[in-house]
């Protein structure tokens, strides 16, 4: 490659990593406000995060095109090789961080129809860590940053056990006063949901690890060739 | 590319194609084998799937090798190249429906702990259309099959109508007797893991009609250059 054909390259790869960032925020952005919609029965906020998913599906398509672009004209090598296609699968998990924010306000709305089973504590919590872990593991691509993208995978045990936490409340709830049973299930499933989003930004953190050492990490370190 | 070249890049990519399909031929045994498992209460067989998780694990890092040996090596263009990349993802896809069925298996050990809330009829179904599903998804790959691949589209219909029905069927016996409230919580879980396995099933029809028209269908059709 000659030093301008190189030069256009890593401008793309920065654009496609800017792009990434400002999917991610997008993706932040409908968590929290899934989550408030639910904290503080909000229903136009609900709403509005139901109807909103059309920003994310655009990058979504615009994000998997620059990869493709960038793969067939460019052909890059080992470590750009790497995060061409991590951005592939890191904009697939962003995407999805997208759905499970609509399956929130989904529950959301329902737990809505009835009395409030109990102030809302951990479900917060929980949302809060995943959309930490979700900034983190993106900051973690952007700089090829093993050590951060290690600490996405801790952050990952606190929001199981917030998980289980969450569970054995409400199973408490359930048993004691059949009324609460079902709000009580749309939270329990509103608390996997956001284990979920925790998931993606664990899978993003593995990509990353895999992108930068070309070492697997999701099945305990056996080494990679180029 | 010489002739010799092409050849071989062919054979590898039948043969990444042959251990796509092995992988999705594991994926779906470790489903059945749970949902049997749950079924007939066999707890030897749900043992043997919660430990049994590697050769998907092994056959994940050796594809994901292979896909990207075949870009850096071969630098494929447009359908070849959507191919390969298509791969990278379908692989996530079947670990990740691994995965899934040792979460169905954790529910089912706590489910077996207690007493049988129902006959189980719409599970075992559920499961059956999500490794149908599955299996269709991975032939309309290897085949470039567009109208394979919009079938699998419209099975998971019939898999979320399942899961509703589940869900409402075991809130009324949660609401007649709270005895059944911990097991019935274990059955919709499960129901919810193989809603996902159809959820995965989806990605990667979806990626097929991308990867042989690119045509991106996952946002109502926008269309995509090379």
């Amino acid at each position: 490659m000659t030093d301008r054909v190189v030069r256009h390259f890593q401008e793309e790869l920065e654009q496609l990593k800017a792009r990434l960032l400002e999917m991610g925020g997008l993706a932040e952005d409908r968590v929290r406000s899934a989550v408030r919609g639910l904290v503080e029965r909000d229903e136009a906020l609900v709403d509005r995060v139901l109807g909103g998913d059309g920003p994310i599906n655009h990058l979504h398509i615009e994000i998997d095109s620059r990869c493709f672009k960038l793969l067939a004209l460019h052909q890059p090598m080992a470590v750009d090789l790497r995060a061409i296609v991590s951005a592939v699968k890191i904009n697939t998990d962003l995407e999805r961080v997208g759905d499970l924010a609509v399956n929130i306000v989904e529950a959301a709305r329902r737990y809505m129809r009835h009395p409030p089973v109990k102030e809302l504590i951990d479900i917060p919590r929980m949302a809060e860590i995943a959309q930490s872990m979700l900034r983190d593991a993106l900051d973690a691509y952007v700089r090829r940053d093993i050590a951060l993208a290690h600490m996405v995978l801790n952050e990952d045990d606190d929001l199981d056990s917030l998980k289980t936490q969450v569970f054995r409340d409400l199973l408490t709830y359930m048993l004691q006063d059949p009324s609460t049973i079902e709000p009580s299930l749309d939270l329990i499933l509103i608390s996997r949901h956001l284990e979920r989003i925790g998931d993606h930004a664990t899978n993003i953190a593995e990509d990353v690890i895999f992108m930068v050492s070309a070492r697997d990490v999701r099945h305990h370190a056996q080494e990679m060739t180029e």
